[in-house]
């Protein structure tokens, strides 16, 4: 159950609130918002006689969780929200495109890269530092020293920089360096990560989990809001069917129905999401067609090199090539 | 295996190879092209010693079927097929648009959506006669009467028209009315259907089974091939996944595999990819963007009323929209 | 909807129920059962009105199909079906394993499997003669020469023959020739060929769909026993999923779910339902511990010479052991 | 790849080879076993000269790890691990049950249904502190006081304790209350928590993801093998496919797959499996059947008042009986 207090509700009326719901053994997550604070009610599965809060001073209405998630939700938040990748908004009118390769694999090769990205028309670099691996005798990543490339990738290039965080401790480090905190799929339902990117101050960029429904993406995403941080964008990067003649599914229908019932940006990962090259460029295509607020792409030097993800890298110049042809496809309908 | 004769081969030479393939206890499976004559070895699962067949008079070589599909692979035929839909041809540059109700509901229903669509840009017809309904108490379809309006909506406005044949029996009735033979995915991997397609005379649309493989579609389409039917559409429809707050998930994915594994035309159909109608639109733009040939869409006058489907048919104003929409990515991605 | 008559409702009263839902637009479709007559009212999917049915003399009661299948459910239906194969009832205490080829490859191989299996305990013989293939190019089976095969192994052993027809075409040669039709997956969907087996009179096994839901099964079920043949077995032979590992994934949740929604018998088929010989034996054990009334198992003389699925095919020796591992789980769940 | 030491090999040979390992830029893990030592390369995906290595003195041999799990492999370690779970080995001979509430609700209640499970025959009691939930909304779990409640209830019965880590930082305390540390399904792939595990006192029980393969469970329980805790479980829970009448679908051939492919024990949870409280114990005994060496089963005193999971929780009476019902099938195997 949510409480949704009054615009201009006293900080005495929130506490009493708080209070009451805490008095009757629920926890009480407060969200302040622009114009009105918001009480999540945490409790057990077992139903809420919302009436006991109704009638208290300073609150507006109480709403059931029919649609489980709800800072998340349109119904509450119409407009889009834009996220702020430094000049480059994700969620307005503009396509925005992120590339980079999967991993950072040294200083020169992503400064190199970071460059190839941006003469592209890329608005951010990606790269990993930190790799969530199947196999523990695969390559993990740089870690910090991955980092640091990437910052001064940045400094380079002046491209934003995102990259993952795979546990609450890497958090402070990520942010340290980076721009945006990206949650891998693996790491979708890892709540305590959601909870401490709920309360980091860069933006995060949450990739669905390739066993995940669309619905439990807005209920992870609802962590980070309810933490304090509504700076969220979402990824789709392909679910997990019977079909193996690609990676992925790329699940194209996700992209309208997550622009209908959510305000957060949408962005597509064709890289992942069919795990072959030349196959990118045409479902990057279809994301923008569908919708889509931007792209994430994984670009490499020399792919059949690649320390990860060899296959489904493009080269810079097919990059390029994707670039002019999605912006093509952004203009036929309607974005800059 | 296959033989491939070789170009002008004699009567002689290929039934020479024929009895020789007979006579090691295999079937041959004669498929004249229009270069050069192909013989299908048709056995069990046990390998076949090529060698015998090579060193035969005429005989230009033999061909493991290592992908399993032959005819329909762009190896050994890779320019484009263009199946042709009266003056509209399939597998061109110029994208077909297939439109019309789930089933045939009446004379003046299917007549009246008859004009609606061909006026928002449809080049063809669609409409069930025949309907596999997964409840024996659901509404069957008005058999060979709706085939009969369906005949009269093409004189009143020269749509070709495409409508679903269930069984072996019903080829010749669709056959006598239809101009498209459409092959449900219920029965993608009705065999004895299969082989009766590729022994009509009409163009076959066929759709993929909702959990078969992009391999399967194509071995299916191998049957028709096979059978002598060389104008064959393969329509991706969606296919089952753990996400259920669409009806089906559309493999955007399948667009560029297909397009690169086969010369045969790659329709789309967002209307079951979705099973919502307001979703329908982005994917059609998506699966042009993504480089499909043509749309199957699901039209009808008064969605809510319609007897099966209305919740993911458009209505005409709407279905207008998608044309010009999917227009204007077809000229984003060079196609008219 | 369902209109069910009163017991020993007069023919003319039944006459004019019929009468009255044809008067209306629909369909009846006439069930006549040992206690009463059932009349399936087959319309399109708008609702419609009951209460024009109930005051027809000699209707007992009018019912909304709920549950979409109602013949095949429990609720209609309390108490088990027993289907007759021979002197074995399926569906009664005691566990009924079907064995034999995936193929039937010649004379005396059939006759000299069938032995084997029977000594080993089988109370049926099964074997394919008409083969759904996925690829034109494989071995489509013996045909009406297979048949005869199958018919003399039951000549020399008394075993009953589990066998599968495709087509409609082929349900009267089945017939003439076998004890039971077999449904096979892929057909599952194919409604003119469950109509025509709903004809016969010959039991069915009918085989789910590798893409099919339990209620799909049920629905298909529905189609059979509506066309006035209530001797239906159920198949769970594995389903499609993301593991890879196996061929399918057999649903074992499916056993018990069926024997709580529907009276008919529930059969499993750990071949298919796993596709490698090795684990056949412990899904085997499985399926009988979750409450199947039977088993249907390929076994092979040679797997590694079998003209198809050699590789879930179990040697006669092996089969043995599991049909005797199967007697002791069947004890221990009361079963004989 | 991996480096196999010779049985007594020295540890200046030990350190000799990392050096060689290190020197050549990837990581070395070492694992040392009881007999020999082992030295996993882990360096990127590219492939490493095996030859390098197997020169050195004290070296054995080295492997590749074409099976990308090694230590989890039974071609490895061809014996049954045990897991120590008090006086109840968990992988020898006899069954061994968990049982217990999805969540710790309460002092009394947790101490309660220890003593009914014990009474029924469990050996474990399982209950959730900190509680992974889809909403940030829903019941979190009563975190430190749980696990408390938890350890009385140990006093109370002398059943070891089963309860999830869902972060490293959790792992600490869990390994101060509890007997075994469960790692959830959504962390199967939450890489550090896996090391954090390899390195805890405690065995493990690792529960499949719910869209994950068996070699990814594999690979997962290589990662706290490879940490140095050779004391893991794994838990077959049901996986997500198309059909949704039930919660998950048990994945059945896991069991007999996983006891081919691996020395560790392997339990089933067939309430996750099912869902449906009244399916649980068929498919319980399936499981005890296909060869699991172990259950753990979700009960509750009042399932439908309970925090979570009520839907899919046995009645203690209830569990009784599928006790009762798995020994029985488990003496038809050969199993106490």
């Amino acid at each position: 159950m949510i409480i949704v207090m009054q615009h201009g509700a006293s900080a005495a009326q929130i506490a009493a609130a708080v209070s009451r719901v805490e008095g009757l053994g629920y926890k009480a997550s407060l969200i302040k918002g622009e114009e009105r604070t918001i009480i999540g009610v945490v409790g057990d599965d077992r139903p809420i006689d919302r009436s006991q809060f109704e009638t208290l001073d300073g609150v507006e209405k109480t709403m059931p969780v029919l649609k489980p998630f709800k800072l998340a939700s349109r119904d509450m938040h119409p407009m889009d929200t834009h996220v702020n990748l430094n000049h480059a908004p994700v969620g307005g009118p503009r396509i925005a495109v992120m590339a980079g390769p999967c991993s950072v694999e040294g200083r020169s090769q992503i400064i190199e890269v970071a460059h190839m990205v941006k003469e592209a028309g890329a608005v951010a670099l990606r790269g990993g530092a930190f790799k969530p691996r199947t196999s523990p005798y695969s390559f993990q990543g740089l870690g910090e020293e991955g980092l640091r490339y990437l910052a001064e990738a940045r400094e380079a290039t002046g491209l934003p920089i995102v990259t993952e965080a795979m546990s609450v401790e890497q958090i402070p480090v990520v942010c340290e360096y980076a721009d945006v905190i990206q949650i891998g799929a693996r790491n979708m339902q890892n709540y305590d990560l959601l909870r401490a990117a709920g309360k980091a101050n860069k933006p995060v960029l949450l990739k669905r989990g390739m066993m995940s429904t669309i619905e439990e993406l807005l209920m992870s995403a609802e962590y980070v809001l309810a933490g304090g941080n509504a700076q969220v964008m979402l990824c789709e990067r392909g679910i997990r069917t019977f079909e193996k003649y690609t990676r992925n599914t790329t699940d194209i229908n996700a992209i309208p129905v997550l622009k209908q019932m959510t305000h957060l940006p949408v962005v597509l990962d064709p890289s992942h999401g069919t795990g072959k090259w030349e196959y990118v460029a045409a479902v990057a295509r279809a994301g923008i067609a569908a919708g889509a607020d931007g792209l994430i792409i994984e670009v490499h030097q020399n792919p059949t090199e690649a320390m990860s993800d060899g296959a489904q890298s493009l080269k810079p110049e097919k990059f390029a090539a994707l670039v002019r042809e999605c912006q093509a496809v952004a203009a036929a309908v309607g974005r800059g």
